[in-house]
C-alpha cells in the first residue's frame, strides 16, 4: 500500500480563546437550515439501513442537497394557524435497482425518503405536524448497481467520490462551548418539560470581546402555549435567566444575553410560532448552510464548507473527512501533552482510496515549553489510527455516535 | 448617532502564505452550486432594478435559497443528448404588491424571476439551452409594501434584517491568486475562443505544501466539440499547459496540475458534458454552498458561511457585511503600511442600523517593525468610511462592480 | 323577476333500455381519476365548512383541476412495496384573505387543502397510507374578499360563474343499474369484510347486446392479503360469483362477467396492488375524467362533460346544474305518469342569476298513450321548484346527500 | 383470425337537427383545457417521431394526463404584465431505455417533452411567450423496451391497452357546424391578420331553440393591441359582425351572438388578456376536459369521455377508436344513401387485437323510405375497411390529417 502523506506543522500566535474578539454561532435543531439538514441526513441513514438489511452493504447514494420553502402562518397568543404548509424537498441520487444473480430487485427509494423526512420531523419537533404543516417531496434520481461488482470491491478501501476538504479543531473555546451548550440546554428534554413554550427554533450568536460575552438568543415561543404578552415576557425572561445560569456555571467571563432582540413590543411584534419553527412563515432553508460537523459556525477558525448531511458515509470524503478530522483533533488535544490548539486538515483526491488522502495535516499551537518534535510521533499515530479505521465511521454515523451538524 | 464599536487587534503568528500547508478551492461559473448562486443573485438584481425603475427604491425581498436538481444526459465524443432537463428553483419572498396613493400596483415577481434565471444562464453558458435543457421554476412568496411608510424611512439608514456575520481578508496568498486566476483563465473569453472545448464547469483545488503547489483541475470538455479520445487528450493536455503557463507567470513555486483525475481511460470514463455543466447528469446544487464573496473557499482562513447570492443589497447584512469586510480588508492592506495580513470581522444585530454593527473588528498581522498604535487610526478611518458609505454598496452591487462568489 | 325560460319537448324513438346495444362504465372509488376527483371535492368541502364556520357564508373558490401522477410499486403475492410515492396536486383558487370591519383575516387554505386530501384518502382507502405512499401537494392561488360586499349580496341569488351545461336523465336502464350496483357491491363494507382482498380500484364496463350483458370487471387484489396464485384465483372467482349473484337478483338478462381480463397467467401477470389502486404503479389521473354526476359514464346518452368535483356549490353552474338536472329528471320520472325516459338539460349564462338559466329544457319520451300536454304542467312545476330551491343544493352537497361522481 | 363482431341497429325518433333544443360548445385553441390537450398531444407526437427515427417503430408511451395551473396577470388597455407564470405539466410514462443487440440506448424523454410543449405553444399562441410566461414541467416516468421482442410483434396487430370506448357520429347539425366554424373563423390566419386583437382563447356556446340560435362567444382581446375602451368595443362589435356574417352564410336560421357577456363596463370589467389566454390569470386546465375528437362538446349526443390527447396512436383504443368511429360515421353518412344520422360505437377489450373490438356498432336513423337491410352490407363494409386499416391511423395522426380536439 502506498505510504500516507501525513504532515505536521507548528502554528504560531494566539489561540482563539486568547484573541480579543470571537464570534460564534449555532443554529438550533428547529432552524430551517437545520431542518433540511436533518431531512437530508435522515434520508441517507434510512437508505443505509435498508441497503444493509437487504444487501449486506451500503450502496451508492448522495442526497446532500435540499430545499425548505417556508410556509405562511399566523401565530397569535394562545394559538394561530398554519395557512400554507412548508415545502421540503431532498434531492440527489440513490441506487434503486440492484442486480444479484441475474435477478433485479427494486429499492423503494422514494418511499424511504418520504418516510425518513417525516420521521425526522416527528422525532425532533413537538408541534410541527408532518401530516398537515409540511409537504414532503423528494427528487432523487435513480441509479443501479450490480451486486457482484460491489462485493468484489468489498473488503477493499472505498475510493473517494470527489476532491474534498475536511477540517476539525480542538479544543473548543469557552465561548464556543457556551454557544453549543446554550442551544442544547434550550432544546433539552428537561427544558422542554419545564419551559415547554420554548420552540425548537433557537439560534444562538455569541460575540466575545476580551472577557465579556454578548449572547444574542433568538428563541421563538410556541404560540399555543403562550397565552398573552405577560406570559411571553415571562418566557423570554426565563430563557434569559437559564442562559445566564448556564453561563455562570460554564465560564468566569461576564455574559449578557439578549433574547429575541427582533421583538418590537410597541408594534406588537413578538417572536411567536405555531409549529416551533420560523419556517412556518417564510424562512427558507438549504442543506449545508447551517452548523458544521462540530455543531458550530466559527468564522474565526479554520473550518470546512462541505455539508455533511445527506452524503453517504462510505466514500463521500466531504462527510467522512470532516468527521474524522474532528475526531483526530479531539484525540490529539486530549491525548498529547503540550497542545494549546490543534487543527486537522484533510484533502481527498477523487478516485484515491479514502484512507490515503492527498494530505492529512495537523497544525498545532504548542505550549511554550514544548517542541514540535516532542509531539510528532503521537500525532502521527493518531492520524494513522484514525485513517486505518476510517471505514468504521459509517457504522458510528448510523449508530448516532457522531455529531454531524 | 450612537458611537460605532470599532475594534482593532494585533494577531500574532504566521501569515497563511508562510504556513507549510494551504488548501484553496474555487468552483467555476458552470459548477452546479455556482449556477444556482448565479440564478438567485440574478433574481435579486432583476427585482432591484424593477423596484428602482417603478418605485424609486429597492423594496424588500430575499431569494437566497435555491436548489438545482441535476438532469440526465448522455455525453459521447462528438455529441450527446440531455435526456432529462435540469430543474432549478429559486425560493424566498419578495414584495409583489405596492400601495401608493391608495392605489395598488402589482409587481411581476414570478415573471421577473423566471426571466432573470434564464438570462443568467444565457449569458454565462454557451451550450446550456435554458429553453430545453432546464426547467426553471420559482417558489417566491408574496409580500406587500406601503410606499408611504417606505419613503418615510428613506434617507434613514436601513435596519439589519438579521444577526449575521461578515468576514474579509487581505492579501490573497500566491496559492489563492493562482486558484482564482486559473478558473478565470479557463473561463476567459480568450480561452473560450482558442480552446472552446473547455466547459464552464471548472473546479480548481490547490494543495500547497511548502513551496510546491498541486493543482487538481476538473474541467469538463464539451462533447459536441470533442470528436474523439485523441481530441479529448489534446484538450486535457492543453488545459494543463495553460495552467502551468499561468502558474509560471504567477509564482516562483513549483506547480503541478492534474487535470480530470477522475478519468479512467481503461473503462472509457472521460469528463465530457453536452451542456458544459455536470448538472446535466445528476450533480445537484444549493445556493450558498460555493465560493465566498472573494471568489474562493479557504478552509484555512477566517471566513463567513453566509450566502451572498440572492440576499437583498439594502439591509441584508449577510450580504453587505461580507462585501464591506472584503473591501475594507483590501483597503487596509493596500493603504496602510506595515500590514502582513488583515482580517475584518463584522457582526450585525437584528434591528440595528446597518452602519452600526455590534462590532467591526480588524485583526492584523504586522510586519516585524511595526506597532499596532502606528496603524490604528488609519484602519479606524477606513472602517468608518466604509461603514459611512455602506448604503452605496447596493448601487455597486447592481453595477456589477463587486464580486459576490 | 324575469320569467324563467322553461322548455318541454317530446322525444321520439326508442328508450336506451330497448336499444340493441348499450355501453356503460363506472370507475370505482380507488381508480386514479376517482381519487383525484375525491381529492378536489374534499378540498372544496373543507373550504366550504371553514368559510361557513368562520364567516357564515361560503366564499369564492374553485379547485376543480387536479393531477395524480402514478407512483412506482412492486406488488407480489403476500406483499410488496411502494417504491416511489404517488403525487397528487389540486389546483385552483380560493379566498384566503377576508376583510371584515377593516380587519383582515387569513384563511389557512393550503393547510385545509392538504388536510382534506389526506382525510379523503384515509376515509376511502384501507391500504393507501397518505403518510408515505402519497405526496400531497396543492397549487391554489390566493384571492381576497370584502365581507361587506359579500353580505350585501347575501339573500340575493348568486350569479353564474360561467356559461355551463348540466344534464340529467332518468330512469337508469337495467344495465346502468347493474354497473352502478356492481361497483358499489365490490366496494361495500360487507364485501370488504368478507372479501377484503378486493381493492378499492374497481372498474366496471358493461356491453349489452339485446338481452345479454357482458361485464368486464377489473378488480385489483390487495397483494398483502393474497398469499399466492391459488388464493388470487379464488378471489377472482369469488368476485365473479358475487357479480353474477348480483346480476341474477338485479335483472333477468343473461349476464356474463369477465374479471381481470388483462391477466396473463403464463407470463405471471396478475392484477395485484399493494395499496389498492393502480395509481401506485404509474396510472395517472385527472379531475373530471371519471364518472358523471349520476356515478356513470354513459356514452350512448345525453350527458355533460363538466366536472362536478372541486367546483364551488354556490354559483358554479357546472356543478349545480348537473346535480339539479339529475334531481329534476328523477322527480319527473318518479312523479309524472306516462314517462318512459326524461332528459333535463340546463344552460347557464355567465353573470345571470343561477335560478334563471338560459334554458331549462326537458326532453321526454312518453308512453304510447300519453300526450305531451298531459305532462307539461307537472314537469314545469318540478323544474320551477328545483330552480326555486337551487340555493339549497349547497347544503345538500355539504351534507353528502348528493352523488357527484 | 377471429370473426369481427359488427352490429347494426336502426334508431328511431328525431335527428338532433330536428329536436327543438340543441346545446353545443367548442373551446378554442387558446383555452386552458385546449392548451394542456395540445401540450399532451405534442409530447406524444414528438415521442412517436423520435421512436420512428431512431428505432423504426413507435414504442410504448402514454402521456394523456396534464395540468395547467393558471398564472397571475394584470391586463389593461394598451398593455399589461404577466405577474406569475402559468405552470404546465404533462404526466405519464414513456419508454426511455431501449436494448438492441445487447446495447442500451437512452431516449431523451424529458428533453423531448419540454421541447414539444414549448413548440406547441410557440406555434399556436402569438403572445404567450413560453420563455417567460410559462413554466413547462414534465413528470413522465421511465419505461424500458427490448427491441427484439418489439420487432417480433411487429406486423402483428397491436393489443388494446385497455377496455375503452370510442364514439363518432355524422352529420353535424347546422348548429354544430356553426360552432365549429365560428371558433375556426376567429382563430383563422385571416382573422388574426385583419383583427389581430382577437385572442386565441375563444369559447363558443350555442343554444338552438327551434330555428333560433343564440351564440355566446367569449373572445378575449389582446391587451397590448387594444388601446382603450372604444377600441375594445370596436373589436367586440367586429367579432359579433363577423360571427353573424358567418352565420348568415352558414344557415338560414336566426342567429344572435352575444360577445363577452361577462363584461361589466360599469365596473370596468373587460375581457382582456396579455398573452391571449385566460390561463394567464388563474384559469386552470386539465387534459381531456375540452373538445371531443370531432372538435365539439355535444351534450345532447352520444359521445365518448375518453381523452384522445397524449395517448399513443398505436394501441390506445381510447384514442384510436374515437378517431376511427368518427371516420366511419363520416363515411357511412357520405357514402351510403338514405342515412339521416349515424352513430358508430366501438368498445375494445384489454389485450385483444385492436382490429377486433368487443363490438363495432352502428346505430342509424334512416330516411323514411329506407329499410335497414338496404344499408347493412355497405355499412358493414365500411366498418370492416376501417378496422382493417386501423394501423394506418397512427401515420395519419402524425401527419396531422386527423382532428383530435
Amino acid at each position: 500500500m502506498a505510504v500516507r502523506r501525513l504532515h505536521l506543522e507548528q502554528l504560531k500566535g494566539i489561540p482563539v480563546s486568547d484573541l480579543e474578539v470571537e464570534i460564534v454561532e449555532r443554529k438550533g435543531k428547529g432552524h430551517p437550515d437545520s431542518l433540511i439538514d436533518g431531512a437530508a441526513e435522515g434520508v441517507s441513514r434510512s437508505l443505509c439501513r435498508y441497503y444493509l438489511d437487504e444487501f449486506g452493504t451500503i450502496l451508492h447514494h448522495n442526497v446532500d442537497k435540499g430545499l425548505l420553502v417556508g410556509g405562511r402562518a399566523v401565530a397569535r397568543f394562545g394559538g394561530g394557524n398554519v395557512l400554507e404548509p412548508i415545502y421540503m424537498v431532498v434531492a440527489g441520487r440513490a441506487t434503486n435497482s440492484v442486480v444479484r444473480n441475474d435477478q433485479r430487485r427494486e429499492v423503494p427509494v422514494g418511499d424511504l425518503a418520504v418516510r425518513a423526512i417525516r420521521n425526522f420531523l416527528k422525532s425532533n419537533m413537538r408541534f410541527l405536524d408532518p401530516d398537515t404543516h409540511v409537504i414532503v417531496d423528494q427528487k432523487i434520481k435513480p441509479g443501479s448497481a450490480d451486486l457482484v461488482s460491489v462485493f468484489e470491491k468489498s473488503g477493499k478501501i472505498p475510493s473517494a467520490n470527489d476532491t474534498s476538504i475536511g477540517v476539525g479543531f480542538a479544543p473548543l473555546t469557552a465561548t464556543e462551548k457556551l454557544v453549543l451548550e446554550c442551544e442544547r440546554l434550550l432544546n433539552s428534554e428537561r427544558c422542554k418539560k419545564e419551559l415547554p413554550e420554548v420552540a425548537e427554533d433557537v439560534k444562538v450568536m455569541a460575540l466575545r470581546v476580551d472577557n465579556k460575552i454578548s449572547l444574542t438568543v433568538a428563541a421563538s415561543a410556541i404560540a399555543g402555549l403562550t397565552s398573552d404578552r405577560d406570559h411571553y415576557l415571562n418566557v423570554v425572561h426565563e430563557v434569559a435567566n437559564r442562559v445566564k445560569d448556564l453561563a455562570a456555571r460554564s465560564t468566569d467571563m461576564t455574559v449578557d444575553a439578549a433574547v429575541n432582540s427582533g421583538d418590537d413590543f410597541a408594534k406588537g411584534v413578538y417572536y411567536l410560532t405555531v409549529t416551533g419553527t420560523s419556517a412556518e412563515s417564510g424562512d427558507d432553508g438549504n442543506t449545508g448552510r447551517g452548523n458544521r460537523a462540530n455543531g458550530l459556525i466559527t468564522p474565526m477558525r479554520q473550518y470546512s464548507m462541505e455539508a455533511t448531511a445527506g452524503k453517504n458515509p462510505v466514500n463521500h470524503t466531504g462527510k467522512l473527512y470532516n468527521v474524522l478530522a474532528q475526531r483526530a483533533a479531539d484525540r490529539v488535544y486530549g491525548e498529547v501533552n503540550g497542545i494549546k490548539e490543534v487543527y486537522i486538515r484533510l484533502l481527498s483526491r477523487i478516485g484515491d482510496p479514502i484512507d490515503h488522502p492527498q494530505i492529512a495535516s495537523a497544525g498545532v499551537l504548542l505550549q511554550e515549553s514544548r517542541a514540535i518534535s516532542s509531539v510528532s510521533s503521537e500525532i502521527e499515530s493518531i492520524l494513522n489510527e484514525e485513517l486505518d479505521n476510517i471505514t468504521k465511521l459509517s457504522t458510528m454515523i448510523l449508530r448516532d455516535e457522531v455529531t454531524l451538524f
